[in-house]
Order: C-alpha cells, then sequence, then structure tokens
C-alpha cells in the first residue's frame, strides 16, 4: 500500500467539482460540492445515530438502501436539519437537480448537508447554479480539491487521502475527503466523509468493511463528545481497476480473507488517517491526543476505557496545560462504565521528546515534573495504559480543551 | 418548612469544628474538619461509583454499612486516591484518631478526603493536631463555619444551608454543607456533602430518603461530566427532636407517607438547593444553567433529556456567549440515548429578564435575537423543553463553560 496524491479523484472514473452559489451570503468560500462516477457504483454509508436527523440523513438513507450510488452533491452553510417537511422536499429537490444535470435517475444520488441548523435551504440557489456545478467536474486532482473546499466550514485544514493497493494482480485505489473536526460542532453537522475506490466489490462486502472501519477510526474520535444532526460517511465503488469482484462470502468465516482482508485494511488506514487529521483539527485544538490502551480484557472494554480518557474535559484541559495529571487519567477511566483491575493500571505519557512513566500499578511513581513538561510540549502526544487484564488493545483520538474552544463556540453563529 | 441559619450545626446535639494542621503546606486554609453528634446516630451515605476509589471512600463504606455512625473526619489538600495500601492504612489511622480524641468506637467514624490525587497523606501531621481539632468542636454557626472552611478547595462560594420543618408536632432541623463544583475537579475529589439532622428516623427509612434526593439533585448536576475516585454525600440524624421514629415501613406503599414525606421532601430541598450553589459555582463558571423537560414519556427519559442538554460542552458555550443557539439544545437531546419525538419539541430560554420561544415542533420560529441576548445575559438562566409524550419531568443543572474553566483545569496542579 502507498499514498497517492488525487483525493476522491484518484480512483478511475470518478470526477468532482466545487462551486460557489452563493448559500454562505457573506463568504466568498465555495459551497456546493459535487462528485460523480462514470459507472454506477456498489455504496455504502453510515450515519449519525442522533435522534434528531437532518432531511440530507434521512433521504441519503433511502437512496442507498439499495446499495447503489452514482453521484453525492453536497452544500456547506446550512444544515437543513430542523426544518420540517419544507426541508425534506428541498433535499429531495437537491438530488432531482444533480440527478437531471448528470442524466442519471435520482434515487442513484445521495446528499449531504453541512452548516447551521434551523433555518431553510435556499434551494432556489442551487437550482440557478447546477448547470456551473456539473460543469466544474473534473477527473483530476483539481476537481477533488475544489469539492473538498465547498465542503468546509470551521475546518482550519484540508483533510484528505488517497492510497493505491494491489488486488487479485490489479492496481486499486481509494481516495478520501473530510470536513469536521470530529464531533465537535454538531449545529454545523460536525461530520461528512466521502470515500471512491476503483475496487470492484459488493455493497455487502463495503458495507461490512465500511462498519468495521468506522468503529475502528471515527467512532474512536472525541473533541467534545455531541454527535452531530448531519454526520455522514460514504464510500463508491466502480469497479474500474477491473480484479475479481470482493465478495463477504470469500472472507468471513476462514482464517485468510484474502482480497476482502487487503481491502478491509486499507480502508480502515483511511479512516485512521482522516480520524487524526480531524482530531489535530478540533477547534481551538493545539495538540493531537492519542490514548492507546492495551492489556484490557477485550477490544470493548479498551475501546471505551480509551474514549473516556480522551473524553474527558480534565484530561484534555491537562494536555492544553502539558500538565502530567494521571490522576484524571485514572479518574477517567474509573467512570468509563467497564470492569478493569485499577491497581494494575500503568500508564505513560509519549511524544518524539521521549516518554515518562507516572503511575504504576494504580500508585503514582516518581518523575521528573520538567521531562514530563517537555514530552507534554509537543503537538503530538500520546497517553499509553498498560492493563493486565487480558489483550484488548484499541486507540482513540481527540485534541485539548483550550481558550479557542470556548471562543469559537460561544457565539458561533454571528 | 423555613430556612435557618446554623448549616450542621443547627440541628441539636451536633457539634463541628476545623483547623489548620498543614497539609496544604503552602496554604493558610484550614484543612481538617470534624462533625460530631452527642448521640450514636441513624447514618446513610451515597459514595462515587468510579471504579478508582479513594481509602477515605472504601474505608467510609465499611464504616456505615451497620447504619449508624457518630462522626466525620475530613481533610482537604489530599485526597488519598491512588494510594494503595499505606492509603488506606492511613484512612483507618485518621478514624483511629478521632475516635480516640471523642473517646467513641472508630467503626461509628467516617473518613473523608479531597484534595490532589496520587500523594500519600501526610497522616503524621493529623495526629499532631487531633487534640486541637477536637477542642474546636463548637455546638454553634462558627463550628459549622469553620469546618465548612476546612473542606473547601477550589470553591469560591460557601455552600450551606438549613431548614426547620415540623414533624409529629415536634420541630426537626435539616443542616448541611458541602464543597466542590459539581464533578468538575476529580482529582481534587469533587463533592462532598455533610448532612445532620436531629429528626429521630431509622437508618433504612433515611437511606431511601438519601438516594430519592440524591438522584433529584447532586445525580442531576453536570459541569463537565466527569464523576470522582472521592465523591461521598453522608447524612447523620440523632433523634434528638424526640419525634416519634420515622420508618421506611409507613411509607412505603401507603397513598399518604405522613412524617416520611415530609422528611423526605425537606432532605430534597436542602440537597436541590446545594445542587444549585454547586452549578452557580462551578470552576470558570459565571452562570446557573436549570433545563427543565416536561412532557416526557417518564421521569427517566425527561431526566436523560435535561443531563444530556446541561451536559453538552457547545450548549455550555453558548450559554457563555449568551446565543440562543437552539440547535445545539435538540442536538444534544438526540444523543441523549432516549426515545423522543423531535418534531414535538418546543424549547424557550428564559431568566428574570423574560421569555422567548425559539424552536416550536422541532422547527425555527422568529424570534428577537436581541431579546434573546438579554435573557441570556442574565446570571442564572432556565432552558425550557416541553415535549407531548407524556408527563414526565425532570430538572438538571448546570453552568456555563468558560475560558476560566480552561485555565483553572489547564494546568491545576501549579
Amino acid at each position: 500500500m502507498k499514498t497517492i496524491s488525487g483525493g476522491v479523484c484518484a480512483p478511475k472514473g470518478f470526477l468532482a467539482g466545487g462551486i460557489r452559489c452563493g448559500i454562505k451570503p457573506t463568504s466568498q468560500k465555495k459551497d456546493l460540492a459535487l462528485i460523480y462516477s462514470r459507472k454506477v457504483c456498489s455504496a455504502a454509508a453510515v450515519f449519525t445515530a442522533n435522534k434528531v436527523k437532518a432531511a440530507s440523513v434521512r433521504l441519503s438513507q433511502e437512496n442507498i438502501a439499495d446499495g447503489r450510488l452514482r453521484a453525492v452533491i453536497a452544500n456547506s452553510g446550512n444544515a437543513n436539519a430542523c426544518t420540517g417537511d419544507q426541508g425534506l422536499e428541498a433535499a429531495k429537490r437537491m438530488a432531482c437537480l444533480a440527478a437531471e444535470a448528470l442524466s442519471i435517475d435520482s434515487s442513484q444520488v445521495a446528499v449531504a448537508s453541512t452548516g447551521v441548523i434551523g433555518v431553510q435551504l435556499p434551494i432556489e440557489v442551487i437550482a440557478d447554479n447546477i448547470g456551473a456545478l456539473k460543469a466544474s467536474l473534473r477527473d483530476d486532482e483539481q476537481g477533488h480539491a475544489d469539492a473538498l473546499e465547498a465542503i468546509m466550514t470551521t475546518d482550519k485544514r484540508k483533510k484528505e487521502i488517497a492510497v493505491e493497493i494491489k488486488i487479485d494482480g490489479k492496481t486499486a485505489r481509494i481516495g478520501a475527503m473530510t470536513k469536521g473536526s470530529g464531533m465537535i460542532h454538531p449545529n454545523m453537522a460536525t461530520m461528512l466523509a466521502f470515500i471512491t475506490t476503483d475496487a470492484a466489490i459488493t455493497s455487502d462486502a463495503l458495507d461490512f468493511c465500511l462498519r468495521r472501519a468506522v468503529k475502528r477510526s471515527f467512532n474512536r474520535l472525541t473533541v467534545d463528545g455531541d454527535t452531530s444532526t448531519n454526520d455522514m460517511v460514504i464510500v463508491m465503488a466502480n469497479g474500474e481497476a477491473g480484479n475479481a469482484v470482493i465478495s463477504k462470502e470469500q472472507g468471513v468465516g476462514s482464517r485468510d480473507w484474502g482480497d476482502l482482508e487487503i481491502f478491509s485494511e486499507a480502508l480502515e488506514f483511511v479512516c485512521v488517517e482522516l480520524t487524526k487529521m480531524m482530531a489535530r483539527d478540533g477547534e481551538g485544538a493545539t495538540k493531537l491526543v492519542t490514548v492507546n490502551v492495551m492489556g484490557a480484557c477485550c477490544e470493548e472494554t479498551a475501546e471505551a476505557l480509551a474514549k473516556s480518557v480522551a473524553s474527558s474535559s480534565l484530561v484534555k484541559a491537562a494536555c492544553f496545560g502539558a500538565d502530567a495529571n494521571w490522576g484524571r487519567v485514572l479518574c477517567a477511566m474509573g467512570y468509563a462504565g467497564v470492569d478493569f483491575s485499577p491497581e494494575k493500571v500503568c500508564v505513560n505519557f509519549s511524544s518524539r521528546a521521549g516518554e515518562i512513566s507516572v503511575c504504576r500499578n494504580g500508585q503514582t511513581v516518581q518523575f521528573s515534573e520538567e521531562k514530563a513538561k517537555i514530552i507534554l510540549s509537543e503537538e503530538e502526544i500520546e497517553i499509553n495504559i498498560a492493563l493486565e487484564d487480558g489483550v484488548g488493545a484499541a486507540s482513540a483520538w481527540g485534541c485539548d480543551l483550550t481558550y479557542d474552544y470556548v471562543k469559537i463556540n460561544g457565539d458561533y453563529r454571528s
């Protein structure tokens, strides 16, 4: 597997584009994106678990039910959430506009929105500009870049990746873009991720791989614990790589998953890298904080512990202050709601500046506060937790809690 | 029921005191407190659910198992948590020192600690000063005030209350003190509450009333979602009011609980008032935020929704910014993990400056941003949520998320 450029346009047969149509009236930034495959795709998606679902989520859930998609149209500047029947009509119209422009069926179009909640989507400005949106489609890196710009909101960094893998002797690619800073600004629709691949794979197998990858990546990202009305991860596979179609049957229950395993691991890699980029780009964040738990009784317990530590406001504030306050780590583990032996917990902090042990067997150890401060002052720090309860391991990703987080969220709408 | 002065010394037969013994070496504040009853008390307690429990919690759980207590000794400046066998020995020694000084059995003494995690308790300075601690005991308001000062850490306000009620024709009193700002600084041992009463009541009935009150007060308080290793609420009843002993049997299953109901409601009132004081005193807080949910299918659902809204970092940051961002309220309800009908949700914001409706039937309504800003700029604001799913109602209390929260917690230990 190697990393390549091109984002969602890296896989063969995909085009992307983005324009400014005026959904964000006071901004000169692009606000409308389109991703399109020359051929019908197998598709899979994971949507927000929030009870309050945006119109785009409800429509896209319906359109992807048959495991087929060919395009995604997405806007920023308006979440189209809490907008009632009128909002759902607007989402449908958005899918129809894209479908007509591309001469495809509207049930093959997924719709995504991100922005402020509770304001009706100005669908007419989208209608007025649908021709220009189609004209912006390109099959190169620029097409990807335009689409990515059009879905970004408070994002400060571009979050994109593409990889190349060998499947069945053929070269296949996976490309991806994401916006959002990880469950951190839900009324901006938090997190959208669009993933394309030219691998040939059934929609069942794609769904299996996506759920596995999301569980081990986006679902272990935490910035402030809030989850959005608009979250959506979509993957489309058009088969242009020409490999023998990967199916779920070939993998499940066999020791060697073969092509399914190769694809699944590549997709997981893509999702984990995007997750780290999102954590690093958390609102107001100055640091990427990775929490690694090993030696738990099972993966689920390790995950719960890692997420609880990464979510703790107190741990996050201590990371901001480069304060080796390991008591907060144990405390956050203690309210994770899972079983472990507190008296066997060992904790160390690490970064490229070094590593320091701060807690052994659940108790304090002597350590140099000065050295700890140097280690925790790096931009990427790791909190490593070792248990003796089994072989379960998991990582979770987050960021520090800073003055800027409060500033950004204290008056977001104005 | 009327509010009176005197705190934990308001009920007959209770004495309290506090001194500085040097557990906080760099501070001139008191750090060691004692509360004592002339007679053996019925007692009940609620302890932290955190898997990582301080030595004081483990010892006090044991000592209260028989429903009897006569004294509480408490220190600030050191949590005695994550301190292993040595820490447990120190907690036991602390109970013995108090018991010897008071000539009572050490199993009648509860121990509480609050402060930094992971540092051994300097038990010798407590031993050296136990005589002075006993000498500080008084049965008046000053005794209460000295004890309260000795358990405070980052608290900026004194949190205390006492009430008088009539039971069985007799006058009874309930007095209380608490420290902590509501699950907000767990390695400072967060929340301690000590409640005294001269009502005569069995320990079973006391336990019943305390659990009911805690569920509707402290457990609906949220500042940052963290829960501590040292949390402890203790109530002691010495019977000096001379009423016929209140038992659990007289109440359960009967429509009129009689004395049990009177006592239970008074205890709940005391706990709710302390809860509001803690929320108002949240680290860095500038506002008390009350979230009221009504019309839910049941009380448990109302509680889950109210707590989810009060806990949301985004809602809390919006309260700080006086931003009427009701989309965040709906979003936080949506991930509360309970069932409700989003399309029937109505939300309004209120304070002494007025009331404003911002969401009706899950959708936006036109409202004056200017008026909303005025309402949300008050020091006590309410978020009122109405559903149409039933008659379940609950309130939760929290505070805003501010720059100062980050500052206080970014480098707490130094």
